[in-house]
């Protein structure tokens, strides 16, 4: 039989792929400047450090790292982790209730196995993460997008969603937001927490780029005010120490991390375990923190250039003016249409991505996102004129 | 609302986490003999020569290494596996039909995602892997158990179960069996490729053990029959590197890898980076082999060893010869219960896991499995004899 006639799941319908992959194919050219990715800049990974902590860890105890490990995750990581959300996430968990994952995507991929079927619905921001969005739709749920200003989601309309369509999950990047860099206020946080206590939503909330803020003030997480349990937390080590490690963490009440410790048993069985151990050594030695202030640095004048250049782009109507993070997000006049708009650009060298893949229904087609922590300051500078070209005509 | 008021996914209904994970448990007392697992020896595993390559690589290419990866994989090790395929697994592919993934349990995970509905139909040996067919029951698969014999899966019975039930999938661990060690004959191999194709039924073939054969000859995969791409491979460095490292993959037609990139896309991004450059490393500077073959001769012996004390135990009724891998299963006489004797065994210091787990439905008390890779030749001896004492009464 020819296998054109296989059948797949129904969790593929309507789906092919990250739309922006097909973007980044397009920027493979020399010389292209790249606003489009959301990678660390090459100067912040420590290739030469953690060869060296591998090697001595390996050396160390290379009968324990190179043999099956728990599920539940590496025990000495797990202690590390209690540490480092206290000091710099503002909760309290103990170890049981911290699940190390293979890069936060897998926390969310573990959460929808864990509660979503088919229909359910979930409530998310308006722009939001792409890549998350994609999981939402595999696992088949009913996508209810809330609109967002610069204080973050809209909590009235939140509340009105909460009450009228009883979604099962909110999942909500509250600081430097991916695509568009706002941060949730205090207060708004404080509310999230409480609505989703009070209607019994599972609020997803997906924090990978607190540790990187270049101005004003830290906020305290969510799950801070979470009382009974329904805040999962989901952190990773991608944006300060490495992507290419794949090691984030899931925190959450005991009942929700029983069921997604069962699926990771077949999803991958752990975490590759010198991986763990190498962000083990970072908390452990206090190595984390000072790696990440020359992170900040760099990044810090990166966004105040790329912002800078913003004042004075052409075409451009609105722009974010995020704290920290990685990127930030921009409006075109209305009826411009970024996304034919994007082939000039790569034609004239520089690359974003169209803001439209980041709505749950599309649309918005006179948005896009720029990312400033892979372009150098000098790239910035030139790409940003290009851009001003490409859109005052 | 108090957390108790959640609603889980139904995937999750009646599934409670591996049964063998409380044996596990008991198995924690010092000094405690155990069969129970599944583990390569700790001698086997090459903790000093992963550190040195592991740095060596880290400071050659950090940037590249610990930057995002593609979730198509690293392009060497890809490179390096299409030979390695080629050599040791006697079929030809291409780079583009390979997907690396965190350990072969994802390879799993991701063809049940990209295949199967709820209440699809699954064909699986009887007895097989219980890891897997938890893996197939949250994805809410229908499972059909066909009994094996010492030449594998009955393909009478199997085809009948395609021609009437018209089951997605076959499950199949072809090489020295997870639990029996039975290997499928090279004519039930070739009926199977052609009876896939002739029904349109996807074999999933699991094949982590092939490289650990201790005596006979080495038999070409299923996949080396299918023409028409309805066999999908599934490898794994686990048992023969390292499990820590958690990097295994698939081998699919690409109509099929490609909604696996996709479900892997919103499962983890891609497999961590230097893991996989280190299992490249291993098969590109012809590490492999020779590490194999020092594991082959311990292995050896120590099977030969089990199934010598399994000559004189008393109460085992019959027990598999396997050539190679991990495993030997054993029948006590009919109506005796392995569970049951299971907590004599420990309180005697020796531990196996009862063979009922590993049926789809249940039933066969009377059978157990028996692991001899973990333990030295000296604890089976004495474990052995423990067991024999036991069931002896």
């Amino acid at each position: 039989m020819n296998i054109d006639s296989i059948r797949f799941a129904d969790r593929f319908n309507g789906i092919s792929g990250s739309a922006i992959r097909e973007i980044f194919k397009l920027l493979a050219v020399p010389g292209m400047i790249s606003f489009a990715g959301g990678n660390p800049s090459p100067d912040s990974l420590p290739g030469e450090k953690v060869g060296e902590i591998a090697n001595a860890l390996l050396q160390e105890k290379g009968k324990i790292l190179l043999q099956y490990g728990a599920t539940e995750g590496y025990a000495p990581l797990k202690e590390s982790l209690v540490s480092y959300l206290k000091d710099r996430f503002s909760f309290t968990c103990t170890a049981e209730e911290i699940l190390p994952v293979t890069g936060s995507t897998q926390a969310m991929d573990l959460l929808c196995k864990a509660l979503l079927n088919p229909g359910d619905k979930v409530v998310v921001e308006s722009p939001t993460f792409l890549g998350n969005m994609q999981c939402l739709n595999l696992y088949q749920a009913h996508l209810i997008p809330v609109e967002s200003d610069d204080d973050g989601i809209n909590v009235d309309k939140l509340e009105e969603v909460f009450k009228t369509e009883h979604p099962k999950m909110l999942y909500i990047i509250p600081t430097f937001q991916n695509p568009t860099g706002r941060t949730l206020s205090l207060e708004r946080r404080k509310r999230i927490a409480h609505l989703a206590s009070e209607y019994g939503v599972v609020v997803a909330e997906d924090d990978p780029y607190r540790d990187l803020r270049y101005t004003g003030s830290e906020l305290p997480s969510i799950k801070s005010f979470d009382e009974e349990g329904w805040v999962a937390f989901m952190g990773s080590f991608s944006k300060v120490i490495s992507p290419g490690l794949r090691v984030g963490y899931l925190v959450a009440h005991p009942n929700i991390l029983r069921k997604c410790t069962i699926g990771k048993q077949s999803s991958d069985v752990h975490t590759a375990l010198v991986n763990q151990a190498v962000v083990d050594y970072y908390l452990r030695n206090d190595l984390l923190m000072p790696h990440v202030e020359t992170i900040r640095n760099s990044y810090g004048e990166k966004a105040d250039t790329m912002l800078q250049m913003l004042s004075k782009c052409g075409g451009v109507a609105r722009y974010t003016k995020p704290e920290g993070g990685l990127f930030i997000f921009c409006e075109l006049e209305e009826g411009q249409d970024a996304t034919a708009l994007l082939k000039k650009a790569v034609e004239k060298g520089v690359a974003y991505v169209p803001g439209t893949h980041f709505y749950a229904n599309g649309g918005h087609h006179n948005t896009f996102r720029l990312n400033f922590s892979m372009p150098s300051v000098e790239q910035i500078k030139i790409g940003m004129e290009k851009l001003s070209d490409v859109f005052s005509r």
